[in-house]
């Protein structure tokens, strides 16, 4: 790679324009313009049918979009169709409006006026390239001739739909602004500005586009803050901008020109958009969210998004796109599910006012997706956490610390050889197979009790091992399944300590079940666990400690 | 969705730490640290075999990192194999060091040095959560619990080293740096350095994960500042960073971080890891080199990196991902592929330093794609200067400006009704259906010439319409092709004026051919075209004027 070929190709604006940095977020929410229609259109290998962009339409007014950039009427006839078919079938409400896009070039303005006819809220959005490399490169103009371009452009909308008698609001970009000279672009701005004459009743869009974004993104917002600072008629105008993201750096880019002065943002869904796409608007309105400020954009229902777009564009969603990607939430490291889980139970227990589980930005059910499918996912990196909350959450099944630990070096290892991921109902088979009723090598077959004095228990077991015959045993505790313990052991001549015991109900059972968790330890110190599970509590407990004896 | 359960979770430094933001960008690449083997595997549906991880390291070795984060050889069987196979196979070349990662808790530690056995090159990095949610929710430790936790670990780190007789490097990572209160995590940092006592032959890693990021990246860029400036023996400490993506920001922490003063970022290729997954290092190092800062990563066969990330980890790459995705460089509008073919010629002609050309913040051919296939395509909102593009490129032929124009509307009105991008070879094919040697319904079957005084050439045209009846016509013309064209005018009493004509030979043609474009105005004003091609030039212009006189 010949790096000596590049070098930068923006422009600092004259002063410094840091101030926007003192802030450090965002406190309340931009105008959204949604430019799915038309930018995220035009990228696609297929562009949307009129029937799917009819659909599309409907979706972004539900998730709430005011402003709908819906096409380039005068590009193609699909485009110019589509505009038609909202006008003509009133698709648009009344407090919606929306925009379309026209080269500032006379017969290309003079058709996108006729597309609009009889549309009742639109803004017109008026571009020219103002860059250093396309006034050299592709118009072959100068500064003068560019500007002259961008102000007959303006003149023209004014006098369409004066002509028209319509009301329509007017945008303008300095297309390629991140390749202007900042100077530069202000000053065309504020030419067109002054052909427009914006009130406060009807004020001027300036839409400041990083058409490529070729800068880090706070040098974008200083270029923002510049504009911003010396635009005529600021009060008057809605500064707007529509970042690109060729650096990756697309949301930092809407973000800190926000703080940097910006009113509006233009973008798409899922960052559809030319090349690397356009900023990403679900990614800024969720950033506001998860700091407390509303985005005013509904995206309680994710999924369906997601699902709608996909089958809209022919794109998918990548897994790990912020928000919306289907591994967003995903914990399969075992100290991530600990923490999730410790983090989840803090908050059922504590009641706190906000949100604080770790790893988890935001509460996945906020958006439509849920703990069990998208959070807590089980392979060989997984660990007690995760299992154990699985179990708990999904089964109901409370195993004990370190019977949680055993079951994730269980699961770990079914995973790490099978080389792959376990769903909850693997971990759960994967659980009873291993943990539950294990009945070989020995088996018991019938237990009776005798009270003894001062709360002594005698217990009569009848067992055998390895299918063979059946013997019964007598022995003493100071309990049942102490008693039914040392039976075992002086009938087997068997080494273990009993160390662990717990039950509790299984409440998501139908018929009322308990489950009881034994561990014991053998001579080399090894634990080994078993569960069991019965309507009787004496006979669960029974089942899990012969398990966990079963258990090597 | 009820934003009042959220508030920002992070904290801001003791002092503003803006010092970065005077600097525009970064002139200098950092050490580059992946964590694919670790944080990417970690974060798969199903981690990779012990195979995948060799090969994919190998790749990394290849592509030029010098620290290469291998795993958690302490989490699983696979994780410690193949660290085994990478010592016992001598897997490591001698320049490359490896990076084991371990929580500070003494029985992972002494398993990872177990793991490291033989192992020259080293660092080992261990890591403690630091967070105030964690402490809360997770830990249940006191801010000197939580201290004490990471000197303890940094302890036995430098005494297992050095019972081992190594020189392995030390690392360690205040875990969710980005929760924790800025001047705790300092002096945490500082209590492991005073264990260590870092010198200019050793250094020691201070790295600040963005575990979860929480705040816009002006403020973790702050809190790195705050950091660098603060940390004890910080010539003798190498700062690192390691950046995910939860508000889709991970490229511009990364960069203002290192503005801010790091040294080094750990991430991945393509951005693989938890959740939204970790910086991308491949958009980092391609954003400094398309500023003409060298990466000192290698990039030129993107292709392959590509699909090799993508059967090693069985995740897709984003159409969409900069510089790597397929659509990244694709331009279907119709200014956008006139402004790039306009300054593809621009570089042709003029060979300026550096690279200018609009829309393409890089050369594709620079990371082995290419232009025909990634960089111009045509679909319904492409335009003349893309189907011209490929004309001349791919084909050779140089179509005259206003017959380009009349292609594109035959290329724009095919792709729209079929709903379909339209292929080079489809587009060439088109050309050819529509614009060459059309000899329907008129139709020429033998011409012959001869000179007449002061230049004027007589032609005798044998020709039909509508495969009817041959009829010879003879006319004169000031050339050959003016003649014929006088002599068809006169058979069939036809209105048109002769346009436009131009010719070239076909380089790309084995034998010697040349194609010839004729323009006709016929009398509404319409221009009409068409094209011969042919290895007598006279009957190439012949054809192409039939064809024009045919088109309608």
């Amino acid at each position: 790679m010949n790096v000596k070929k590049y070098q930068k190709q923006y422009y600092m604006p004259p002063v410094p324009c840091m101030d926007w940095a003192e802030k450090d977020s965002i406190d309340k929410a931009p105008v959204w313009c949604s430019v799915d229609l038309r930018d995220g259109n035009q990228a696609l290998v297929i562009p949307m049918s009129l029937e799917q962009k009819v659909e599309f339409f409907k979706l972004l007014v539900e998730v709430g979009f005011k402003e709908i950039e819906v096409g380039f009427p005068a590009a193609s006839e699909t485009e110019y169709e589509f505009l038609r078919t909202l006008i003509e079938h009133d698709l648009i409400p009344d407090d919606v409006t929306v925009q379309v896009l026209t080269q500032a070039r006379e017969h290309i303005i003079r058709k996108t006026f006729k597309a609009l006819k009889g549309c009742k809220n639109a803004i017109v959005h008026v571009y020219n390239s103002t860059s250093y490399a396309q006034r050299q490169q592709v118009f072959k103009k100068s500064k003068e001739d560019i500007l002259k371009i961008a102000v007959e452009g303006a003149k023209l909308l004014k006098e369409l739909t004066e002509e028209a008698g319509e009301k329509y609001r007017f945008e303008y970009s300095p297309e390629s602004f991140t390749g202007t000279e900042p100077e530069y672009a202000l000053e065309v701005c504020n030419a067109v500005l002054d052909v427009w004459q914006p009130t406060a009743d009807r004020k001027a869009i300036i839409n400041l586009p990083s058409t490529v974004e070729l800068s880090m993104p706070h040098v974008y917002a200083s270029q923002v803050e510049y504009m911003s600072k010396n635009l005529k008629y600021r009060d008057n105008v809605v500064l707007s901008l529509h970042p690109h993201n060729d650096r990756g750096c697309g949301v930092s880019d809407a973000e800190m020109g926000i703080l940097a002065g910006a009113d509006r943002i233009e973008g798409t869904l899922f960052g559809n958009g030319e090349r690397t796409g356009n900023v990403d608007i679900i990614t800024v309105g969720m950033n506001m969210y998860m700091q407390g400020v509303d985005p005013e954009l509904d995206f309680s229902d994710m999924p369906k998004l997601c699902h709608a777009f996909e089958s809209f564009t022919g794109m998918s969603i990548n897994p790990r796109s912020p928000y919306c990607g289907s591994l967003v939430f995903a914990a399969f490291s075992g100290s991530h599910q600990d923490a999730i889980a410790k983090g989840m139970h803090w908050i059922e227990e504590k009641a706190p006012d906000t949100w604080t589980v770790p790893y988890l930005p935001i509460d996945p059910t906020d958006i439509g997706r849920n703990y069990d499918a998208d959070v807590i996912r089980i392979n060989s990196q997984s660990g007690k956490g995760g299992v154990g909350y699985i179990l708990e959450t999904k089964y109901g099944l409370n195993l004990p610390a370190k019977m949680r630990e055993a079951m994730s070096y269980t699961a770990k290892s079914v995973s790490d050889h099978l080389h792959k991921e376990l769903r909850p109902d693997e971990i759960f088979e994967l659980f009873k197979d291993t943990f539950e009723n294990v009945t070989t090598p020995y088996n018991i077959n019938g237990v009776h009790f005798k009270q003894l004095d001062e709360g002594r228990i005698e217990a009569q077991v009848t067992s055998n091992y390895e299918g063979g015959e059946y013997a019964t045993a007598y022995a003493e505790g100071n309990g049942r399944l102490n008693a039914v313990s040392n039976a075992l052991k002086q009938q087997y001549n068997l080494q273990y300590d009993l160390v662990s015991y717990t039950e509790h109900a299984l409440e998501q059972s139908s018929s009322a079940q308990a489950i009881a968790y034994v561990g014991i330890k053998k001579p080399d110190g090894i634990l080994s666990w078993g569960a069991g599970v019965d309507p009787d509590i004496i006979r669960a407990s029974i089942d899990a400690l012969v398990t966990a004896i079963n258990n090597r």
